[in-house]
């Protein structure tokens, strides 16, 4: 049997991009009638098949899911994977997780290699070059194809699809409502980049909760963390960076952080300077974890209830592949995950 | 076509375990006539093939890595995946991860399921229910069947492939000497039941550092945490067994902890009770991650550089999947990856 070319191959030989070749197969307006004829005449000369699994699997069920995560070194995404398992498991389907590590590229080739007759539909959260880039044709495609997608946490308005996401602008609200009742005038904010759509929803939560107390927001106090400081290997320029807020800031008297290890550096960064928390300093995470739980002090979080995102995800799209009407047919549903704030001592 | 049976679905019908449907179909003496007649019936009735992909496998290849972790909530095993996934990459491989849940039937069941065509080769860790029932038929079917095992971590010296471990007995060792030379005379040691290897493995190395100091072990300083009560659901019931080794034992001066969570909590209760970190208890944890860094006082660790476990797990299977000669012929490898002693301020 000739061996089956990639589309990662294509892309390769033609020296253009995995995206130009994926678009380009359908036909995209995006791609010069060129590019498009050069593709598809290589695809048809070494007998690449995109859509032939897909279609058909309404007579096929794998009765795995296929799960894409960003990244796996991370509390949130793994607890997710947690609940995924929990009810893919009930009701008698496998798990099979592959990481984007935040590259389009990368989330681009998994899903072509997992819809490529390995499962019967994808859970997934997008990478932050993809919501970046704002290219979503892989999604689209696959759900066209007849392989229903739910996502989580990071969503996009442009695919209809189900989702899973959490309240992420009201739970910053009330967190940062807390910290002011508490009596914080000052209180800065740890976030990342506004494209990642949760934390530009949590930034906003923050603004307003300011603005309802009549606390002018200053930017100094806005801190918008640069993509891929937020991993471990490079947590020491995080650190440098998380200093020169409290550098640029002598008056904050609160932080408020969209994740777990930004908070805790804050609380580090905070403790080697003799800032006392709660009473000089409230801190605030989102996420929690079990570095939240265990924290000295012990770190007041937004819980985001991950393992129940990950179960309401599974439900959805076990609900939507056992139904086997027409993805069209159906609305799409988006099931909002309440957060919760869980007091304990960085917090007055 | 008709649909493919499943192990599982076999072992459901006729009422038995799936081990036994796995070792009845391989004639294995461990069962009697009367069942491996039974389950070879249903088998062939329902048409069902374990070895037809794998048989074939020389002559396809997936590119495909597929990788079986106990749990994915752990900073070591998603860092280990982290390495596979920046080797495999390199190398023109994709990485698929299922979890076992430390459930022996679960990772019966995901090594079928991605062995049958998904994947090339394994990369994977076993489960401590399959320690505990030291049931390694499907390790040996697997490479029976041609398709190359990597193991790492928790490996066993009943099967023979390539491996990848740390020295866990020197590790500990080291750690344990470490608090010794800075004045510690009553260490306590919070570690695993016995038959989790490595957990083993450190509690021997922690035992052979007091020997050589001329310490004598006491029964009462070592705890042994019962298994499933290391997770995060559980760490309230973990939290208690840890007090309960404090209250027997007011005179411990130092803790050696096989992993990061027991070493944090045993770090709060030490808050919780005035008792001064590093100056009237000693720390030390196992798994060099995020939460040691960040911890107050940061913790010094015995780290295992998992990534670098899962880079040369990785080039292991690759190296062994394009070699293309018969697995036996050539000798297996065990790759030990050094730990080192990271001390920061939980040590004197």
């Amino acid at each position: 049997m000739k061996r089956k070319i990639t589309l990662k191959q294509i892309a390769r030989e033609l020296d253009v991009s995995i995206s130009t070749v994926s678009k380009a197969l359908r036909n995209s307006e995006e791609i010069s009638a060129d590019t498009i004829e050069k593709v598809q005449a290589f695809a048809k000369l070494y007998n690449y098949k995109p859509n032939n699994i897909a279609l058909s699997l309404k007579n096929r069920r794998t009765k795995k899911i296929g799960v894409i995560i960003p990244e796996i070194v991370h509390h949130f995404f793994s607890n997710v994977i947690k609940g995924i398992e929990k009810v893919a498991n009930k009701h008698g389907y496998n798990v099979i997780v592959a990481l984007s590590n935040e590259s389009f590229d990368k989330e681009v080739l998994n899903m072509e290699m997992l819809a490529n007759g390995s499962i019967d539909g994808f859970i997934l959260s997008i990478s932050k070059e993809t919501l970046m880039l704002k290219d979503y044709h892989h999604f689209r495609e696959t759900i066209n194809q007849g392989m229903p997608i739910v996502m989580f946490d990071r969503v996009v308005n442009e695919i209809n699809c189900d989702k899973v996401i959490v309240d992420d602008f009201d739970g910053a609200k009330n967190a940062v409502k807390i910290m002011i009742d508490g009596g914080s005038k000052h209180i800065g904010i740890i976030t990342t980049k506004d494209y990642v759509s949760v934390g530009s929803l949590r930034t906003n939560g923050y603004l307003s909760a300011l603005q309802l107390s009549g606390i002018t927001a200053s930017d100094e106090l806005v801190l918008k963390v640069e993509d891929g400081l937020d991993t471990e290997e490079n947590s020491d320029k995080l650190y440098k960076t998380i200093q020169s807020l409290f550098d640029n800031n002598p008056q904050m008297d609160g932080v408020f952080a969209v994740n777990e290890l930004f908070a805790l550096i804050a609380m580090k960064v905070a403790h080697e300077r003799g800032i006392k928390i709660p009473e000089q300093m409230q801190v605030i995470g989102f996420t929690n974890g079990v570095l939240s739980k265990y924290a000295t002090p012990s770190l007041t979080t937004v819980s985001q209830h991950a393992q129940q995102i990950g179960e309401q995800s599974a439900y959805l799209l076990i609900e939507r592949l056992e139904k086997d009407e027409d993805l069209e047919e159906d609305g799409w549903k988006t099931v909002i995950v309440k957060t919760d704030v869980v007091e304990r001592d960085s917090t007055k």
